[in-house]
């Protein structure tokens, strides 16, 4: 019998109770989930940033610390945890932010808005460029960036993807680095932002990178708050060399009611809905992943602390 | 040096004036292009139904009409017209198509629009499903509406597809005929329009069709204005049991000022604009077929008059 321990809001118990019982049950494993356990009993704790724990030190005999969230900057440089940390990587992450990102993508490039909002009866015909003559640049190319990547590429967008380090992405132009940063921008004319948030992430796009795209360009920012510094992009809406933004997560969430993104016209706001965990697939990785630590194997997606994720 | 007529509006002319003359010497072809030719020496005509010509009879000595639109149903059945006819089949028009078809599809399937026209400071966390658990089906699996299932499939949605004639296209469920028309709308979450217009697809979307749909579903129509009732749509639109119908094509175009579709808030009116022939691109295939006459080859693209297309 080994003690999980549960460590999320209320309303992800109420999701998660049942799926990760019946994942335990699927794996062959005896398993008490609670939210009540004695921390000195607990073997593995299922974590979620949003939850109560913030001091991991009673934790004593925890073999992992298994994130719900993909994301785990907010709790990587938590000096009381030495536990194992394992991100969630989940299939259906994958697949929701691709059809968030090519959605909002082709929204942009159709011109979808003035259809929606200006049914004003005048019939103008006027006809966007196909996809294979409007450039994107997605920023950060780890496995949901590269996914997304892709997919548009395979809708006839020539992109370019940007990452810290170098990689190779078939039909992909990859490009790595301070200059290479600068010539993905360059008359991009839509970015999508999925970097991870680490300190050289941090405003990566500010005014004087935002300069750089084309005039009229698209912002999607499905990835983390952090990496826009709101103040420039407030500016060049402004001036429109920024057409619109798109943008799913904020430095603060939810987002303040009275926070200027509201109420901007060119600028849409989406409840960090872009991707999600979808409790029947997460509860299956999390259960493998203790199967695996109790047989002896390593741990999957296990955060590297030098690098932040 | 052969005699070549444009009919068809000036605007077009203006378009496609330069285009066609550099195709045409790009595929080594000596040719008077003019609006202005006596019909009775004319070797080739360009051809949109929005163009003057009506009457083909004094066209006595023409090998073709070479339509500039991949719809002919407007011309198939005039009597003056003996020549053979061909559709303009062309790859920018079926990627235009793709792009805006899974546009909208995505558009309807994470509910845009509510986050677009809803901007009121309140963070609302709801998740759409995976485009795995949503069903599409497309009415019209030609070159356009399989190129457009194909996509969706891609992106993960499971696409039925209808036909008049039982096809057989990868990864999608294929239905013809009327049985499989039923089976094919019945909890269909969106829908597909891309059926060419003939008296057999002329109201296909009516009362009894649109109630076999999923409550709540969406109607998408780049296909053609008379596959659907529109006053059976209206009425299934007020009643909520279709959510939302985006519309490219109409019985009359422009679409009148006082036509309802302007005014309801469940319908998005696009000005025929989801695809459109690109002059460079039409313009070399236009020269090629007629390079093809000449050498005695068979047009490309010839219309069967017995089906209409």
């Amino acid at each position: 019998m080994l003690n999980v321990h549960f460590s999320a809001r209320p309303d992800a118990w109420a999701a998660y109770e049942a799926p990760l019982n019946a994942a335990f049950s699927e794996a062959g494993l005896v398993i008490n989930l609670s939210r009540d356990h004695d921390p000195a009993d607990v073997d593995y704790i299922i974590f979620a940033p949003t939850g109560p724990t913030r001091d991991f030190t009673p934790f004593t005999r925890t073999k992992a610390v298994l994130s719900l969230w993909a994301g785990v900057e907010t709790v990587v440089d938590n000096p009381t945890l030495t536990q194992p940390l394992c991100r969630l990587v989940d299939d259906s992450l994958e697949r929701g932010m691709v059809e968030w990102v090519v959605g909002h993508t082709l929204r942009h490039h159709l011109g979808m808005d003035s259809h929606i909002t200006g049914q004003d009866g005048v019939w103008r015909e006027r006809f966007p460029p196909l996809a294979a003559d409007r450039l994107v640049t997605v920023l950060g190319i780890g496995a949901l960036g590269a996914a997304c990547a892709q997919t548009l590429h395979q809708l006839g967008f020539p992109v370019t993807g940007w990452s810290r380090s170098q990689k190779d992405i078939p039909n992909i132009r990859c490009l790595a680095g301070n200059a290479g940063l600068k010539a993905a921008l360059t008359d991009a004319e839509i970015a999508i932002l999925l970097l991870p948030q680490t300190p050289a992430t941090e405003n990566i796009l500010n005014r004087e990178t935002l300069s750089l795209m084309a005039t009229g360009s698209f912002i999607i920012n499905p990835g983390r708050g952090p990496l826009i510094d709101d103040d420039a992009l407030l500016a060049a809406l402004d001036t429109g060399h920024i057409a619109h933004a798109t943008l799913d997560v904020f430095r603060t969430e939810p987002l303040p009611a009275n926070h200027p993104f509201w109420a901007h016209p060119q600028v849409t706001v989406t409840p960090h809905i872009a991707s999600t965990t979808r409790p029947d697939s997460a509860s299956r990785i999390i259960a493998d992943n203790i199967r695996r630590g109790e047989a002896g194997q390593p741990f999957l997606h296990l955060v590297d602390r030098s690098v932040g994720y």
